[in-house]
């Protein structure tokens, strides 16, 4: 009988799922190709090292293995049991799984959750039962998992690319997105450590197989596919973990989807679904990709070179025009490709050929050998105004590229600095499969395209970016009274108020501190005198009033009051104007402060499931309204961040000061949008704010316009 | 001995060079992987069906083949010969070929031009011999030609790629990129027709190659590799009528190239030294590529696929992922990935297994059988409102695979829409090489990825989009003056003037018929207050001298001035502060009708070495200084180019009327533009021109400052 493997020590319930000992397939088939049946060969195949169990009540031997009749007749206990048999017999077949003691259960068959209200039915079911024996599921309608560890050799999968052990693991959330990568991975020769797709995923998560591969020593470099995060907070937090040890590569799919919901405020719509987990992945340190090729390309590199310690790059080449392709990519993606410093000219001078350029690019010419690449290549690794190395090689005719194959690998194996090749040769022919084995097995990474092999070192450098930035947390600003902002919530609740009125709206905005232009809520032109006398003039009136959303459209605000009787006149009109609205409940009025100059900007907050908020930030006005210059980030934001969403629209310049004009207050900025972030952080109920305008001068920012809906049971009147 | 081939009948002077009947080596070499070995070798590894003659003094056979010590010694007529001798030596070998009566030689020996001066007097040297004799010149420092035309198989080149003939020519300026793009569309198992890289380009350029390829009935598609266009307009033309008839695909390098050249106005610092060849491919209808991958994937849809008639794309897949993918990259593209009609629907509906998603994509699920696929392909295929087809395609190893290659085959051999397939797969596999065999000889475009199918199928439709669009040909606007225009210039140049005064600008604004605000060249405060008075109140009194070319910068500009006190205060003022300029020459000034409201614009016209002037358009202010949001086309433009331009800045909305403005006269801007066009393409002495502001209207554009600098022997004062 096979010998049982020893996994590590058990200390996680995905162990029986990615170590396990034994295995059983129920539902094993005789019939070629049969789901069934690859299993059991992919078992046999890859070589693993424990015991494999088909089960079909036939029980005629399925590959010259013993097959039982039913699981309750396996010798000897079984971690993990994939299930291949129909729908409607997969509740009762977790049921034995569970009498028999398997700790995991893989459920290849389809035929739930996909499928509607009878499909959910049985995933119920089955589910039920898995809970009652404390089974660990992954699917349904999933492939499985592969774990290449020598020790272990488990393909617990019907996919059919057999990957070579290495030090990427893969989760996808599609197992067809998930094969096609595990064969892209196998393609350019990187070695695959583990492999997971959880399909339908009703029980194991994609975050929690990703933080059990952030803890498996043996995994390297991390590969994620994924259409959504269904809970980001906790994928933040994973990732977040994990970025900190080890490169996170993801793509995220599924950006065009049909049907975004529409929203009410300028936040709102803007934010669109997708950018949420835009703004985890970017918080969590991920390195992320739009092209899955690029993303299969970067794990080659992540898999075998050492972090970039800067974006300055070196290239070298035998040929000229991939090297002036390769300098347009990597400076397109943000690196640099310097011009090198005298020592390091002097020294390439006095190695290479006359005829070679010293310039970057180096052009040691095609007619170069070995020597020449080993003098360049150690030059370069040794001049500390050069961050990494991109080599472009062809392999001219009359040269010995494998000599010099074996330079650049020697280069690489140092470790000294990443390095990757632009590798241009014809496979057909034995010579260069040779030439390309040496690169290979010196673990060079190999890229037949001088853009790919650019844009795989710019990942490598973007992933190190992420890695060295400095923690940021958010820290609670002084002088905020979270006890008297919850109860404004509260009464609004209670009165299910969803658009707070100016009222609430300030008093809010006072409890974070958040500055907001002098102003006091009334009720008609006696008051709004008075009001105005405090305040001072000139003054604005608006109405104050949930049915006049964009006040200037109802013809709600009257600007540039210079007096009392400006001020009564302004609410008399206002009023008559209003009739139709007063009819439905008091109408009340804003007066407020007239503040002149200042650059109007919009802060704006919008609820995120599952995660909080995402803040907006822009310049008001046509920059967000036609042009669309907005940054977002999640709340709470710490004062790094704040900062940086302030330089990161495309306009930053404009805060400066164009044309004489003063710089902002970016400090001030900064801290009224902390202060937002704070307060959608402790308030959940906040659906949408929007600060619009902000007025920002060379000292101060102040908030002249507010708006707050709360979530509330009901959508909202007029969406 | 080798019988003689018989291209077609002579007529171009690149047929010796394409379609050689005898080819000699001169410098034939008898040692391996030299490259006067490898040439004769190719040559005959390639099957050349002419004559192969080496010629070197040793005169010992090479390959077998009869070496002779001497050209003349050689016998018969030499169509074409290599010469890969040093340096040195190629004058001389030049004149025996040209003693010879060679047609056409190709130099592959490198130490010529791109060595410096001894290596240009060489190249002198051999060129005075080649036109002495009418011979035609490819390189020197190149690689050479291939044509895989059946009846000829000339494979005159020192690469390692043995291609299969079909119907792409490539054409590559660097002989590095060249060698790759070969190499990876055979890798990709795309036919060549012909290839060409013609190194230092001294004789035969990159235009001429390309129109002999144009003309190339065995030509479908062109792929082209340039890092920057010797002689635009002649590239221009050519590659205009080239497109008219096929595919041009072509990528630019070298964008990154250090040391742009400075510039003096916004235009020209805006322009950059390569926008001009983006331009010339735009207006040329190049499908035009930044990756050299997506470049040769995309050779690939178009060596085999019908025109896209429209962007509608079906999906059809068997497995769910990767159609994210896929859509994702359509959408990006600017393709549609619609729902299908209901009649579609219910098509598919009784065709497909119950599971099978009907929606687009189409997912006719894994277990999906040939019939499944063969039903929904005809299905896509009649349905109207679809244009092209993407195909996803798993191997899964429970169906049968080669039965289903074999419907998609036998889809898209019909020819009546695109189809190109995302095909993922294990072709380590016997049957999987086997399915991929019957999808790439049946000519489906295959592709591992589904971003990269995508894009492949984007790039059918951006072709065929330039192809359809309609003819476009500057035509004169009415009214005018070219006679009193050039007469302006002139008497400019005589006083060496390069920035024009006010009073020229304005003459030569007029000749053009370029609206401009009402306007008075003065000297004092005399003429000043008359001018103000014909003009009407208010004015603006301007400096006007060259040394203050911002002349906001140095106060040389007062606005908003009401009666004639004014405009003598101001001119008093004036001339009290530029009292240091007047003491170089007499100081000049405008005094100019001040307008009221207006959008501001800019208009900027900058001139581009070798195909005239491009033009610039851009909404004002920070739109142009600090967002850089601006459009630029070549000179002179026809109607609809200039509406293109108008509506193709970011900000276009603005020009529309927001928050209630009217909008602006787009028709009248336009008109204004063209003007400028014209201007610039009659004077090519016109080295920068900048109308800056123009303001705009809902009825009227007119341009309120205007700056033209010629051209002159010495660099302008203070750049």
């Amino acid at each position: 009988m096979t010998p049982t493997p020893q996994p590590p020590a058990r200390r996680d319930s995905l162990d029986a799922l990615f170590w396990p000992r034994a295995v059983a397939v129920i539902g094993a088939s005789p019939r070629e190709h049969a789901i069934g049946h690859s299993i059991v060969a992919n078992l046999q195949a890859f070589g693993y090292r424990g015991p494999v169990h088909p089960v079909n009540p036939n029980a005629k031997p399925i590959l010259g293995l013993k097959t039982y009749g039913a699981l309750h007749e396996v010798p000897g206990e079984v971690d993990l049991a994939h299930l291949v048999v129909p729908a409607a017999q997969v509740p009762q077949a977790m049921a034995d799984c569970g009498d028999k003691g398997v700790r995991a259960v893989i459920v290849n068959s389809a035929g739930f959750g996909e499928l509607g209200a009878e499909g959910l039915r049985l995933q119920q079911a089955f589910m039920d039962e898995a809970r009652r024996h404390g089974i660990r599921v992954l699917g349904p309608n999933c492939q499985g998992i592969i774990n290449t560890d020598p020790s272990l050799r488990a393909y617990c999968n019907f996919t059919n690319t057999m990957p070579a052990a290495g030090g990427v693991s893969l989760v996808a959330q599609s197992g067809g997105v998930g094969g096609f990568i595990l064969q892209g991975l196998a393609d350019i020769g990187v070695g695959l450590r583990m492999y997971a797709s959880n399909g339908n995923g009703c029980d194991i998560s994609i975050t929690e197989i990703l933080r059990y591969l952030g803890d498996d020593p043996g995994t390297r470099v991390i590969v994620l596919y994924t259409e959504g995060l269904a809970d980001p907070a906790a994928f933040l937090e994973v990732a977040s973990a994990i970025t900190a040890r080890k490169p996170l590569l993801a793509m995220r799919a599924g950006r065009t989807a049909r049907g975004a919901e529409a929203a009410a405020s300028h936040t709102g719509a803007l934010a669109g679904s997708g950018r949420v987990a835009d703004l985890v992945f970017e918080r969590a340190g991920i390195t992320a990709f739009d092209d899955e090729g690029e993303l299969i390309r970067a794990a080659m590199a992540h898999a075998s070179q050492p972090p970039a310690r800067g974006p300055r790059i070196a290239l070298l080449t035998n040929t000229g025009g991939p090297a002036v392709i390769a300098t347009d990519a990597l400076v397109a993606q943000g690196l640099q490709v310097p011009p090198l410093g005298t020592g390091t000219v002097n020294r390439l001078r006095e190695a290479l050929l006359p005829q070679a350029a010293l310039d970057n690019p180096v052009d040691v010419i095609a007619t170069a050998g070995p020597l020449h690449f080993r003098a360049a290549l150690q030059a370069l690794l040794d001049d500390d105004a050069i961050d990494a190395l991109l080599v472009a090689f062809v392999t001219p005719s009359f040269t010995d590229t494998q000599a010099i194959a074996r330079e650049i690998a020697a280069a690489s194996a140092g470790g000294r600095k990443p390095l990757v090749c632009n590798f241009m040769t014809d496979l057909a022919q034995e010579r260069f499969r040779a030439t390309h084995a040496i690169l290979r097995d010196g673990g060079v990474p190999c890229f037949a395209y001088p853009s790919d092999a650019a844009r795989a070192l710019a990942a490598l450098w973007r992933s190190q970016v992420r890695r060295d930035r400095p923690a940021e947390s958010p820290r609670r600003p002084v002088g905020i009274d979270t006890v008297r902002a919850r109860a404004v919530v509260e009464r609004a609740h209670q009165r299910k108020q969803a658009m707070l009125p100016a009222a609430d709206v300030m008093e809010l905005l006072a409890c974070y501190g958040i500055p907001f232009a002098s102003s006091r809520v009334v009720g008609g032109p006696d008051d709004a005198a008075a009001a105005a006398r405090a305040i001072g003039f000139p003054v604005v009136v608006k109405i104050d009033t949930e049915a006049a959303s964009h006040k200037s459209d109802v013809g709600g605000v009257v600007l540039g009051l210079a007096d009392e009787a400006a001020v009564r006149e302004a609410m008399a009109d206002l009023q008559a104007r209003c009739a139709a609205l007063a009819a439905q409940a008091p109408l009340r009025f804003v007066v407020q402060a007239q503040l002149r100059g200042g650059e109007e900007l919009i802060v704006g907050a919008s609820r995120a499931p599952g995660i909080g908020h995402m803040l907006m930030f822009g310049l008001g006005g046509i920059h967000v309204e036609v042009l669309g210059d907005v940054v977002f980030e999640l709340a709470p934001v710490a004062p790094a961040q704040a900062v940086r969403m302030i330089g990161s629209i495309r306009a930053a310049a404009l805060l400066d000061g164009v044309r004489g004009r003063a710089p902002l207050a970016r400090a001030a900025l900064a801290e009224l949008i902390e202060r937002v972030s704070w307060m959608v952080h402790d308030l959940p109920e906040i659906d949408e704010l929007d600060l619009n305008p902000v007025l920002a001068w060379s000292d101060r920012a102040v908030a002249v316009d507010a708006r707050i809906r709360l979530l509330r049971e009901a959508p909202t009147a007029g969406r």
